[in-house]
Order: C-alpha cells, then structure tokens, then sequence
C-alpha cells in the first residue's frame, strides 16, 4: 500500500511538511532556502534541496550501517522523502571538534583551536529566545526531556561524531562541528531525525581548509552551490 | 605575629586587595562602591563595605559551623579582613531556587518560578566577555579546574544552599539565587571564597515579596541601603 501525500503542516525554514495516509508517517519536502542567524539572513539556490536530500541519505545510511538507525522510511523524489512521526525533541544537539562560529565569539577560542574532547552542546529550539544555550540542568528543569533520553541523545550524538569523523576524513574534508535533532518514538525509544547536511555542519577542506558549508552564505564567500556540490561528490566517492 | 598590610595588588568592583607581611594570607578591603550589568552600572552608599562584611561574616561563621569553611582568617576593621592567599576558579558558581534575572531572559521562566531542583549553573569570570554561562564540558575544555574540583564545587554549593535556605527561612527571607566563588589552597583543597551578600544573592521578603538585595540598585527601587541594613538586622536576629 502505497503512502499518500496529505494536507500540509508545517513550513520550517529549509523544509516543508504534510501529514500522510498513514498517521505513522510524515511527508517532508526539503526546499532550496538558506537561512542564517536565526533567520535574519535570508537566501536560497537552486537545486539545494535536492542536494542536501542526497548528502542526508548518503550519511543516514553510512550510520544506519553502522547501527546508528534514523527516522526516514523511503525517499519518494528528488526533494522528498516519508519519514516515521516522532516527537521532537526541542533541542539543537551540537558536536564540536573545532571551535568556530559562536562558540569562538561566546568563549574566546581562537577559530579552528581542536578540543582535546569533542564538546557537546545543547541549544534550546526557541526562535523567541534565539536558541540559547542550555546545561543538563536547565533541560531538566525545563522539561524538554527526560534523563534517559537526554542521556541516550549524548551517547548517540558522539556516536555518530565518531563514525562522521571517520567518512568525512576519508572524502578529505574535516568535520569541524555539525547539529543534528533526536525524536522519540511512540515506543519511547530515541531516533535521529532532522537532516544531516552542509547547511548544519561546518565542513573545511582537509587539504586547503576552504569552508564547504553553509558559512559560505553566512559570510558572503560566494561560490555556495559549488561547494555543496564538492561536499555531495567527496562523499560519494568517499562510500563507493 | 600581626600579620601587616601591606602593597596594593588589585582593585575588583566591590573589594580592593592588598598583600601582606605574610605570604600565604592577603589584605581585603570591602568598598562602599556597587555595580552591575558588567559595571555599565555604577553607584554606592556610605557604609555598605561595612554592612556586607557583617552580613558576609555572619553567613561564613554560620556555614563554617555546618562544616563548609571558608578563607577568613581574621577580621580586623570594620571593612577590612585578612584571608588566605588561594587560587581563585574563574568561575562565577550560582544556585538558583527560584527563577529571576537572567535566568528568566534567557530561557523564558516566569519571574518566581520556583525550580524542582535547585539550578546549579557556573559562568566565566570575564568581563570582556561578558560573564558567559558555561557548561561542564565548558569548563573542562577551557582548562578553568580540573574534574576533581568541578565535582568538589558544585557539591559544595548544593550544600550551601541547603544550609543557606534554613538560615534565611528562619530570618523570613526567601533565598531567591546567589553566587560564590571558590579558591584552591596550596595542599589542593577547594574552598570558599570571596563573599556572600545581598550584592551577590536575590533576597526577597517571605511575607511581602518585596526585593532586600542588589536588584534594588539595578531596577533603581530606591531604599537601597535600608534593603542591605533589614537583611542584616533578620539574620542577626535568626542567629541569636
């Protein structure tokens, strides 16, 4: 039985989402939109959605066989795909190799200064309040999850830092941080969802340390598209 | 042997510090002068250094009869203490009962929440940087105290509280947040430091609500003075 697209639901800003026939299942359309700085800067290419659909999927499924399962279901067009409903947990779940971007402004660290330790982060998904930063405290407090999740997302997210590390190397770029989001199935277990892409990872080019991410557009280096583009061909002859 | 004072070494906002004939001890000065907002905000009042250091004074010797020490040695005027010369953590340690100040900006509590938990959080001493919050991972990365201390610190202050809300409650204050700080000793061991005052604590009357601590100088609600003496005047009567 095929599963059919149903009434929108919710526009974010790089994606679309409907309902489905089946009220497990979500319709997700990744759209060509850039934002930056809490949506303050705004832009979009063409032909972004579907690469970042592309590099998603390839690195979903590099961690899927790695044991690293994520809430996709099937990829249905250029720019589409069914994922599982799960509740969202209202947390941006940073990683850390390199300081750069905010962290550099907040605490000081020189841009590209390598942490001795990955440095976890969580960020309150809050456009009101611009994402602020959170301890394990104030999640707790707060109650945007509970103790087991929180402490499942932590492992799960140096999990995949560590896989990630390790393919992204291979495709010679070096993964300097990244953000991915966590759901929680009606079975209560956790699941990586969201996407994984240029647009939330910072990506430096191992040899030249050329940005290849979305600081492009954040910092009006030009060349975005191409630099997607570079990120997508890396990482496919990277798995083949 | 009187220990001396005496070259100048440092003025803070609230102290200045002086050496002494004894190496292993240093010379407090409590100045009258108040700020806030990373001293964008400056004023004072005649006989506040002397206030803060009864009030100090009595709430050390209060958890110094708990069992938490602290670095007094002696105090020898009215405004003047000597201490033991430790290593200060840069790191400015608060617990929160109740939600206030920039707790409430931040994340959107409501003024007065009141926490499940009391919300431990550190943030770096760093003007230039504004006093950012920090978290574990934070302070380990940027090398502020080891594990051991981290672990020693934070315990300490939950014990703190614990005591400090019995005291207050018995003085019909609400302990609403406070900050401390600690040194480390030379044979390694973490202790107190600094002061605790209505400068660096949220003080609000049990029965009325009304604020008795610095946020009477930040909001300019007048009656600053006469907030700090009713806060000394309470606890002194709680400890008799």
């Amino acid at each position: 039985m095929t599963t059919e697209k149903k009434e929108f639901l919710y526009e974010g800003k790089a994606k679309r989402l409907f309902a489905t026939s089946d009220e497990k299942k979500l319709w997700v359309e990744f759209k060509d939109d850039l934002t930056a700085f809490n949506a303050v800067k705004k832009g979009s290419f063409e032909g972004k959605g579907k690469i970042n659909l592309r590099i998603s999927n390839l690195i979903f499924d590099y961690l899927k066989n790695k044991g690293i399962d994520n809430h996709v279901v099937e990829t249905v067009s250029d720019t589409e795909q069914i994922v599982k409903k799960v509740k969202i947990v209202p947390l941006e779940v940073v990683i850390r190799n390199k300081a750069a971007g905010s962290i550099c402004k907040r605490l000081g660290f020189e841009k590209g200064f390598e942490f001795r330790d990955p440095i976890f982060e969580v960020f309150y998904k809050n456009d009101e309040l611009a994402d602020p930063l959170l301890t394990y405290e104030h999640v707790m407090a707060m109650e945007l999850c509970n103790l087991r999740v929180y402490e499942q997302i932590k492992n799960k997210v140096l999990g995949i830092n560590m896989h990630l590390r390790e393919l992204f190397e291979k495709a010679g770029i070096d993964l300097v941080d990244f953000k991915v989001e966590f759901g929680i199935c009606p079975d209560s277990s956790v699941l990586l969802a969201d996407e994984i892409s240029p647009d939330s990872c910072r990506l430096w080019d191992l040899e030249t340390g050329e940005s290849l991410d979305k600081d492009r557009f954040r910092q009006d280096l030009g060349r975005v598209e191409e630099s997607y583009k570079i990120i997508l061909e890396k990482l496919e002859k990277a798995v083949s």
